[in-house]
């Protein structure tokens, strides 16, 4: 069935890799996918710019080319550009949102001059980056979040991912404006646009369904769940949203061996 | 009107004192009230215990005694006795949880080991804290929160409150299962517990709408909101919460100046 599609959207986390490990036929399922058509790695992750995402990949031992991912860092930069043009922003996040926030002609600022403030995951969250963010928010700066995922695997267990500093700006009264990673439009429209694609020619392959499956469903995508990440076959029968596809894992997907729905 | 009151409960912030300075009048205004009836501080603030909450308020000038002062530490403290006996806990906030919780007979454990998270306004948040309380949430630790203030007042402004730790929790998928201060009932039922009176027989004054004032009327207890903090003439025309009295400040009040409402 892989034949209808002329393009393809996966996610890392759950499908490619899992806990720092590459996930058995992983490269080679990625391979025989690029025969069929582009491929984009799409992930909430923001702490990496696209340069990065691809060298972290490529260290884990998955080949891949910086314009084959998209990260939420880039999304976000090329969302903001797109909108309004340079910003002159102040973050809370790791390297990727700086890195391909000035990539795309922004202008990071110290918070007291900033019209946005662009958040994801941060390891080195402190206070103080959240009492500068409050009183850059309190004078009118906008809030942009590359995504809300409320924890991010690591080999040593879950971690606070972007929801935990999210969360703190919303406690503090300050929802985001914008957030454009998955299950946001903006994450899957900005991937269509890489690719060229119209959102009917494009499966999306991840494994969540309230991000990867209903984020691209929202735009007419169809979608193949992977059950290699954090879905299992019960919470699939419990669910309301329905993939298009459900394969144990990548592997399985591309030789075709699907799981009855 | 004030001797149709046999207790008071006075809030803090916005009507003792005002970043950082003591309001005018305020000493003399509660010198007046304890001779109407015994007077509880009930604050929200959850940085200090009894003790730190009276010496910092005898240091801005405000003669008080630590049983007169019920901060949210406390009430944290005497909730989780009340209902659960001694429990294991661990915390993120400021002194006030420890000295509070111990002097309760809880025991400080590493977060591995913690039955309850206790969380308050934490001016030396971390990421690592978050991730500790994460690991410990995941496990099955029960999450009690102080207060969920979004901010707190300081002579230089805004600074994050207790809702930014909450809210970071919240954004991890934890929303707390119990919160213990204003408008919550349980702060205005341990403080009729510690005054023995009934709610009718007892006034709250206080600066803020949303948590003084609901919070005390969902109890049953007459409500005398000041001017002197965070809430404006303008902002009562609009709100549908509508306090017994309105006041200038705590001492026109005491003076029976009142505004018509």
């Amino acid at each position: 069935m892989l034949q209808r599609y002329r393009g393809f959207l996966v996610d890392i986390d759950g499908v490619l890799v899992r806990g720092g490990q590459v996930l058995p036929g992983a490269v080679e399922a990625l391979a025989d996918l690029r025969t069929r058509g582009p491929v984009l790695l799409l992930t909430n992750n923001s702490t990496k710019s696209r340069v990065g995402t691809a060298e972290r990949l490529r260290r884990a031992g998955i080949p891949v080319e910086p314009i084959e991912v998209l990260p939420s860092s880039h999304v976000a930069a090329r969302f903001l550009r797109t909108q309004f043009g340079g910003v002159r922003f102040w973050y809370i996040g790791e390297e990727g949102i700086p890195e391909e926030m000035k990539a795309a002609g922004h202008v990071l600022v110290p918070p007291e001059e900033a019209d946005w403030i662009v958040v994801g995951m941060d390891r080195e969250l402190t206070y103080a980056k959240l009492r500068q963010a409050l009183r850059a928010l309190l004078r009118g700066a906008r809030l942009l979040a590359t995504n809300e995922d409320p924890t991010f695997p690591t080999p040593d267990g879950l971690v606070p991912g972007a929801g935990a500093v999210v969360g703190a700006l919303r406690g503090m009264g300050f929802p985001p404006e914008v957030v454009v990673g998955k299950p946001s439009p903006i994450a899957f429209q900005v991937a269509l646009e890489v690719l060229g694609l119209a959102g009917k020619e494009v499966l999306m392959i991840g494994d969540r369904l309230d991000t990867d499956v209903a984020g691209a469903q929202a735009l007419g995508l169809d979608t193949a769940l992977v059950l290699s990440g954090v879905t299992q076959k019960a919470d699939l029968e419990k669910a309301r949203v329905r993939p298009t596809y459900v394969a144990a894992d990548l592997a399985a997907l591309v030789q075709g061996a699907l799981i009855p729905g």
